[in-house]
C-alpha cells in the first residue's frame, strides 16, 4: 500500500501543478503579425484598395491610415481607370492623383505607397491590378490587351483580380480564358488572386501552379477595413505576405516577380509549398524536450508567434497525452504538447500536416518538426 | 461598357450588404449545451469527483453547486475507498457519507446525485470506479477482484479509470492486463476512460472498441473545477454525454450499460461513430439553399448549437467560395456556406469530415448534410 | 446556543444565496440606446459632421453608415462653406451636394438627413452650423453676419461651434463677443455647443443658460467614427438627444426651437435641469421593496435602462447595506440597493444627486426615487 | 482668410492626431495590486475566512490557493471556535487545525498563514476575530468575556466581526452595546469590520473613529472566492490594505495595533484620512506640464498604477476641457487631464475629493495633487 500512496500522492501534485495546455494570447491588437523567414522580411502588403477616386467611399488618407494601424509594410491603391461613378464631383483627369495623395499624406511614415490602377474591363480579360506603374493615364487605352502592353512597359507587375468573381463568372469557377492564356504566354499577366476581399478560390490556386502565376491575396477594399473585416470580432483584411530582401519597393517587385509570396486570408495562409514550409516553421519556436517526472512521457512547448491558429494533423509516430491527433497551435500562445514517446529519447521529429495552410486545392502542407533535449 | 457599369454596380452592392461569414456566439455561458437526439435526450454526467471524504479539497455541497453552473443533469461522487489522506480529521468509516452530504444538499435541484466509489489499486487492475452502488463500505475489502464482484453484486456499472496514467502506466499507453482481460470476460468490468482530467488516450479508445468497452470522459476533479479547467478561458470540465431515454437514474444507467454515451473533452468529442454522427448532426440546423443573384452560388446556412466548435474537412464534390475544405463551424454560431454547385440545383448533399471528433485513434466520422431549397 | 445555531445557520444560507448586487450588461453593441421621456420621443441626433466635401475624409455614404450603425435618428452633414481643402479634386460649386448624395443613399432608411452648413469663420464669430436649411449657396456670403441673417431668412436653427476651441481662443473659455450678443439679441444664434467632438466646456454651458441657448453636442467628425470616438474600447459620438414629438424634420425642428436636449458625451449628460431630471428618471425602472427576512433591510432594484453609467450620491435619510452614498447604477444593468430604513416602511423615498450629470458649471442635478412594496 | 487656413488645418491636425483620453487597461489579472506607501508596504491581507473547520466548504489548502491567486500577502484562517456543523464528520477537538494544515501546506510560498479564530457569540458581544493567537483551544471558554480575556492573553488582535449583520440587529446599525464598551475600555477589543463581505456599514466607520478601532475589511468566505466576489465580472474579495513596516507577522500585528489599515471592498476604500490620503497620492503618478500648440491649455497624464477606479471630483479654480468636475481615473490606466489654467504656469495644484475613498460616514477625503513643467 505504500506504493499506492506514493502514486496517488503523485496523483495530487499532479493535479496541483497541472498547467493548462495553452497559454492564451488573446489581447493582441489589429496589427497583423508574421515573422521573418530565413533570407527574407516578411513584408505585409494589400495590392488592391480603391477610394473616392473611383468607387471607393473614402479619401485616399484614410487607406493609409488603416494600413499603418494593420501594421501593413506596403499597400497600392488601385482605383478603377474606366470606371468613375463619382466623376460628376470629382472630374480629375489625372488618374495618379489618388497615388500622390495617399503618398504625400504617408510622407513621414514607415509605409510604402506603390503606385497602381485596376484596369476594369469585361471579361475576358475581366478586371487586373497593375503595380509599380509609372503613369496611370497611359494606361487608359480603349482595347485591353493594349493596356496590359502598356502597363508592363512601364514595367507593372500586373495580376487577374477575383477570378471567381460571379458578376463575371456565374459558376464562381476560375478559368483561363483564351486571351488569358495568351496574356501568360506573353509575360503580360504574372499574378493571379486566390483571395479577393471575402472569396477564395481552389480553382484560382490551381491555376497559379500550372501557370507560374504569382499567388496574390487582397482586400479590395471599397468601404471601411474595420467594417469589411469585422475587426471588432478578431478578423482581419486578407493581404499578400511578400517575401523580400529589404524593405523597398524595388525589392517588393523583385519579390513578386520572383513568386515569393503567401496569401493571409481569414485563418488561412495560401500559397506555393516552398513558401509555406519555411514561413510556417518561423512561425513556431521550439522548446526543448523535457520528460515528465521518471515517465517515458515528453514535454515540449511550442511557441506560435504569428496571428494564425495552426490546425494540426499531426502524423507521426507517437500519441499524444492530451489531444487526438488533431489540435490546434493559436495564434500568439505557447502549446504544451505531451507526447508518449514510448521510450526517453534524446531527439526525434514530428510531422505535421497544417491544414489551414493551403497549397493547392485542397491539398495541406507537411512540416517536420526536430525536437530536442 | 453598359454591362460594365452593371455588373460593377453589383459589385458594390455585394462589398455593401456582405456580412460577416460567421455570426460569433462568444458570450454564451459556462454551462455545457449539447441539443438531445433522436430517441434520447443527451444527459451531461461527470462520474469521477473527488471531495474531502478522500483526497479533494472541498465538501461535497461545493460539487454540487459546480455542476449546477456547469448545467449538468448527474453526477457522481467517487471519493477512493482505500486512499483517505484526510483520515486523522475525518476518521468517519461510513463511505457512502460523502454521497449523502451531496444528496441532501441537491434534493430541491434537478440535478442526479448517483452514489459511487473509487476502487484505488496498485496495477493491476489499477483504479476503477463503481457507480450505482447500492453500499459503498462493502466494497472495501482486501481482494481486488472481490471488489470488482461485490460492486456488480450490487447492480453497479464499473469502469476502468485513466488506463494511461503515467503513474501506474510509465509511457501512458493504456493496455489490458491479463486481470483486465478476465474482467472484461466476466462481465465485471463495462466502461474505460478515454478521458481522464487533461488526458486523452487514443489506446483507450482502441480498447474500448476492440473490447466493447462503454466510452467514458471524466473531470477526476480533486481541487475546483473553475481552475483546473480554466473557466475563465473557455474551458469546460470533460463530462461524458449518455444518451438516456428518460433523465432518471435509472434510464442513465440502462445507457450506460448499452454503451451509448460520447466523451465531450476541451474541443473534442469522443465516441462511437452510431453516437457521434447522430449527436453532431443534432448540433447542426440546415438552411433552405439560396441562390446569390442570378449566379450558380448556393447559399446556405447552418446554424450550431452545441459547445463544440467543429472542424470540418469538407469531402465533397463542390469547393467553397469563401473557404478551403477545411473550416470551422463554430459554437453557438451561424456558418454562411457558399457553395459552388457549378448548375443550379434543387437540393444536393455534402459529406463533411468532423476532425474534433475521434471515432477511433486517429479517425474522425463523416456526416452527410442534405441541403434542399 | 440554539438562537446562535439559528443565526449562523442564516448566515449560512445568506451566504449560499446572495447574488452579486449589480447584474452587469456588458454586451450591448455600439447601439446608442437612451428611453423616451413622457410627452416626448428621444431621438438621437448627431448635427455636426463632415464629408470629403468640405475637410472630412469619407463620402456621404460613410457618415449614414456609421449613423445606421450608431443607431442614430438623425444627422446633418455641415460641411464648410467657405473652407474646401479639396477643392482641387471636388470643385463642385453646388454646396448642397454632400446633402444630396447623403440624402438619396439613406432613402430607404429610417435615419433622418438634415440640410446643414458649416458658416466658417474668424472669430468673431468663429464657426456656426445652420441646419434646416434650403439652399447652402446662397448662405456663402462676404459678410459673417449676412451669412446668418439668410440662414434665418431660411428658417435655419442656428448654433455656435467650439466656443471653448484652442485655435480661436487660446484659453480654451467660451466668452460671448459683442457680435455674438447682437446676434442672440437678434435671435439669429439659437443654440451652442456644449460638447464638441472630445472637449466639454462648462463655460458654454453658463453661456447657454445666461442667454437662453439651446444644449448641442456633436461629434464634428471629419475621420471614422470608430477611430476617433474610440468604440472598440467601448466609446460613442458625442450627440444631441432631442425630445420631439414625433421622429420627423419638423418635430426635431420644433424640439430644438423650444430648447428640449441634452448632450451625450462620454458618461456624461449635460441639459438643463427640466430636461436632464425627466430623461434620468425615465432610464430607471424601479423594483418593489422587499424586506429581507424579519429585519428592517428593505432591497429594492433599479434597472438602468440607458446607456449611462449614472455616478449617484445619496442625500438621502438612509444609509446602505453594501455602499456608501456613492455608487454607479451601471448601464444597461440591474442594481439591487440594500437600504437600512431603521423600521419597516410602506414607502419612502430617496434623493438622489447624479454625479454625471451636468446641469450648469459643477452643478449636478438630484433626482427623487419613491419606492414602493 | 489665411489666419482661417492655418487654424482650420490645425483643427485637422488635431483631429488626425488626437488620442483617447484614457488608456484602458482592462486585461489586469486577479491579482490586487496596490502600490506601496511612504515608509511601509502595502500588505494586502483577509483576515476572516472559513474552512470545513468549522461551516465553510472548502479545506486549508484551497484557502491558502486562493490566496496565492488573489496575490494576498497575509491570510488567517478564523474558523468559528463555537460552531462545528461538521462535527459529525470533523470530531477533531483541536481548534488549530486549520490553521496547521494551511500553514504547512503554504510553507513554501510567500504567503503567510496568522493563527486566528472566530469567537461565535449571541449579540452582545456577537462575533469577534483574535487573530495572532497562541492556541486556539483556549480560547474556547464558556463565558464570552472570558474569550476576549485569554485572546488578549494570548496577545491577539481581537476585532468584531459584522457589528452590521441583520442577524443580531435586525436594522443593520452597527452601535455599541455596554458590553462592547467595556471591552474597549479595558483594551480588549482592538478592531471593527467596516466591511464583511457583501457589506458595508457607515456607522461601524464611526465607530471606528469615535472608538480609536482598527478599521477592517474582511471577506468573511465561506464558499468560494470565486463564485462570492463574481471574479469573472472583475470582482475582487474584501480586504484589509495594512501599512507594515515589512513583510512579516510581526509587522503585520504591530501595524494592525497602530492602527495602519485601509479596507479595500468593491471600488470603495475605507479608512482614516491619515491613511487614505498617502495611500491614493501613492496610487497615483504626475506626468509633467505640457502646454498645446501656443495655447493655455495645460495637458497632464496620471497614470493610475492600482486596482481602483478613483471617482474625483474636482475642486479646483481650473476646469477641463475635456470633462466636467466629476471624472474617473480608471484602474490601471493613464488618464490626460487638458486644464484651462488661462495663464501658462510653470506649476499648479489641483484638490481632487475622491468620491469612493470614505473616511467616515458620507466624508470623501481631498487630495492635492502638484503639477509642474
Amino acid at each position: 500500500m505504500k506504493n499506492l500512496a506514493v502514486s496517488i500522492l503523485f496523483l495530487v501534485f499532479c493535479i496541483a501543478f497541472t498547467q493548462a495546455q495553452t497559454t492564451h494570447g488573446h489581447s493582441f491588437g489589429r496589427k497583423i503579425e508574421f515573422p521573418n523567414v530565413p533570407g527574407y522580411q516578411t513584408l505585409k502588403c494589400d495590392f488592391h484598395i480603391h477610394t473616392v477616386f473611383s468607387d471607393g467611399a473614402v479619401w485616399p488618407t484614410i487607406r493609409v491610415e488603416e494600413a499603418l494601424k494593420d501594421g501593413l509594410d506596403a499597400i497600392a491603391i488601385t482605383d478603377h481607370l474606366e470606371y468613375q461613378p463619382h466623376q460628376q464631383d470629382i472630374p480629375h483627369p489625372d488618374r495618379n492623383r489618388a497615388y500622390e495623395i495617399a503618398k504625400s499624406f504617408a510622407e513621414n511614415n514607415d509605409l510604402l505607397i506603390i503606385p497602381g490602377v485596376e484596369i476594369t474591363r469585361d471579361m475576358p480579360p475581366g478586371h487586373a491590378n497593375a503595380i509599380f506603374i509609372q503613369d496611370a493615364n497611359k494606361i487608359l487605352v480603349d482595347d485591353a490587351r493594349m493596356a496590359f502592353e502598356e502597363a508592363n512597359r512601364q514595367g507593372a507587375y500586373v495580376f487577374w483580380n477575383h477570378p471567381n468573381w460571379i458578376s463575371q463568372r456565374k459558376d464562381g469557377i476560375a478559368t483561363l480564358t483564351d486571351m488569358h492564356k495568351q496574356l501568360i504566354a506573353d509575360s503580360l499577366l504574372h499574378g493571379i488572386e486566390v483571395v479577393n476581399e471575402l472569396t477564395f478560390s481552389d480553382e484560382a490556386m490551381r491555376l497559379a501552379l500550372e501557370n507560374n502565376l504569382g499567388v496574390i491575396g487582397t482586400s479590395d477594399i471599397h468601404g471601411l477595413v474595420d467594417w469589411q473585416f469585422d475587426l471588432a470580432e478578431g478578423g482581419h483584411r486578407p493581404i499578400t505576405l511578400v517575401f523580400a530582401k529589404e524593405k523597398t519597393e524595388a525589392s517588393i517587385k523583385e519579390a513578386l516577380f520572383a513568386g515569393r509570396t503567401v496569401a493571409w486570408y481569414k485563418d488561412m495562409l495560401i500559397g506555393k509549398e516552398e513558401h509555406l514550409v519555411p514561413l510556417i516553421t518561423s512561425c513556431l519556436e521550439i522548446g526543448k524536450i523535457k520528460y515528465v517526472g521518471d515517465s517515458n512521457l515528453a514535454e515540449v512547448e511550442i511557441k506560435n508567434n504569428s496571428d494564425a491558429d495552426f490546425i494540426i494533423n499531426s502524423v507521426s509516430a507517437y500519441n499524444f497525452h492530451g489531444s487526438s491527433d488533431v489540435f490546434t497551435l493559436e495564434a500568439h500562445s505557447t502549446t504544451k504538447l505531451e507526447i508518449k514517446t514510448m521510450v526517453r529519447l534524446k531527439e526525434f521529429s514530428m510531422n505535421f500536416q497544417v491544414l489551414n495552410a493551403v497549397m493547392n486545392a485542397r491539398i495541406h502542407p507537411y512540416i517536420k518538426i526536430e525536437m530536442r533535449q
